[in-house]
């Protein structure tokens, strides 16, 4: 995920209302020094950030993710994103992605410490080649997420519903996964309810239904799992927002993590105990989420 | 706390025994970008700190935090860092501290993404002026950590006894106490024990003994609490790392927030009721912690 293209934006005001914010971009050399030091993004995690799925330079569920961006920036107290001038960025960049699959990443940061205004920046990256993981799968270990189920809705200081940049967590946990030779983690509430995956969403198939976590301030509103369900539903199916224990996964006739990258990938065990899976929906989900939206 | 000097470290392997590390010192102009947007410390606060403070040119508690600075590398997976080449970075930066009080913040990074080593750097600043809160004290409300007492023994992958860059939580904590009319926050567990402050940790005295929670990986192990109970043991008083609820806490004799740069400050009131305070004790251990350690 090399990143081959980067511009920095100076955040317009949120009532800004003119057309064309190209005169807000600068791009620069990725590879080159951006940031200074005072940075409360890299001295504190201190900001926001969205990852969105390129396909051939088209970037999917746009509006979703700037949607969350804002979202976002509204419980970090971050001064309110022009979602305009983001939606321009995320252009911007995606017209260097590279042919095939791509990323583009936005990122709003508190700024520099005791500076003026937030600092902001848009990347375009090739993306992982996910192929392989898309057809064979995932094994995921559940791991304790150290919350209750209400803890979000209780506490909104611990941003649970925010996607921030303090990752050091999920990223941890995915090292954890790997040295109980699995392949990702399903975070799990002490009260022994499945919440996410430390970069994705959980959906799993328990008979006729689809059924993923309520995003009731516990968790990120999943934008892949929100295309995944609109999808599903156009097609008659049922879907569901529910509290899911560590059982309904266990016990579930399929279950995947999907993300805005790396798609719909099958869940094939948990915790060491295979389970079931459907590969002919996996690929039907992944050919529709890889299609331009 | 605007930065005055930085100088980039070259991470040298902790079995390297050379005596001189200057040669892996850069110095950087602090307000010139220095890191790239690919920089996982601000991509995912992925990476760990600490900050010293620094009387007079002096770095106090060295040895202190760049023994923390390894325990929290140690939980985070990242390379082991070269103490001697942290100490010598110290002594470089406190150089160019002001007069009066200052501060040395070191960071080590995981470094560019699919990068070869970490980043690390470390800064030189001015101190805020913190005269008036350690006279008169700062009034806290507790706040839900959502974790109970157990989480970080049992879910290292949480991190909690590791000085994270991802400290976007503390940050929503501080906006949330002063939202509610207040100073500072103090965490309180699920299970309804207190833990520490957002960037300091807790000590009270009950009677004539002195209590801070036992740091059982669930907090950061406070080089400022360690200071200021040696010192008070070496005074003849009674200390004790102990478990203590919020009453404790609300029904302390007195109760300080110490952390390295802002020292010891009395907290005069905990949600809204009025603490008793020991403004005499409060100077001594000011005066103990100002002067060269």
């Amino acid at each position: 995920m090399a990143q081959r293209y980067a511009l920095m934006i100076a955040p317009a005001d949120a009532a800004d209302t003119r057309d064309d914010y190209s005169g807000t971009f600068t791009p620069i050399d990725v590879t080159a020094p951006a940031l200074s030091v005072g940075e409360l993004s890299t001295q504190r995690g201190d900001g926001v950030f969205e990852s969105i799925g390129v396909v051939d330079g088209h970037p999917n569920e746009v509006e979703a993710h700037v949607q969350r961006l804002a979202h976002s920036a509204r419980l970090c107290d971050l001064p309110a994103p022009n979602l305009e001038q983001w939606r321009q960025a995320v252009t911007a960049a995606a017209a260097h992605a590279p042919l095939g699959e791509g990323v583009v990443k936005l990122i709003l940061s508190r700024g520099v410490e005791h500076g003026p205004a937030p600092t902001a920046w848009a990347t375009a990256s090739s993306a992982p080649d996910y192929t392989a993981v898309r057809r064979d799968g995932v094994r995921v270990v559940t791991l304790d997420r150290g919350y209750d189920l209400g803890a979000g809705e209780r506490a909104p200081w611990l941003l649970l519903g925010a996607k921030t940049l303090s990752y050091a967590v999920n990223m941890a946990a995915l090292r954890e996964a790997r040295r109980r030779g699995a392949d990702d983690a399903v975070f799990v509430t002490r009260d022994g309810y499945v919440l996410e995956a430390p970069t994705a969403s959980l959906i799993i198939r328990c008979g006729d239904e689809f059924l993923t976590t309520a995003p009731s301030a516990g968790i990120l509103h999943g934008t892949t799992q929100l295309a995944v369900f609109e999808h599903l539903e156009s097609q008659g199916l049922a879907t569901r927002y529910a509290k899911l224990s560590a059982t309904d996964l266990a016990t579930a006739d399929a279950a995947w993590l999907v993300s805005s990258i790396r798609q719909a990938v099958a869940i094939t065990a948990v915790d060491g105990a295979p389970l079931a899976s459907d590969p002919a929906l996996t690929a039907e989900l992944n050919a529709f989420l890889l299609s331009p939206r």
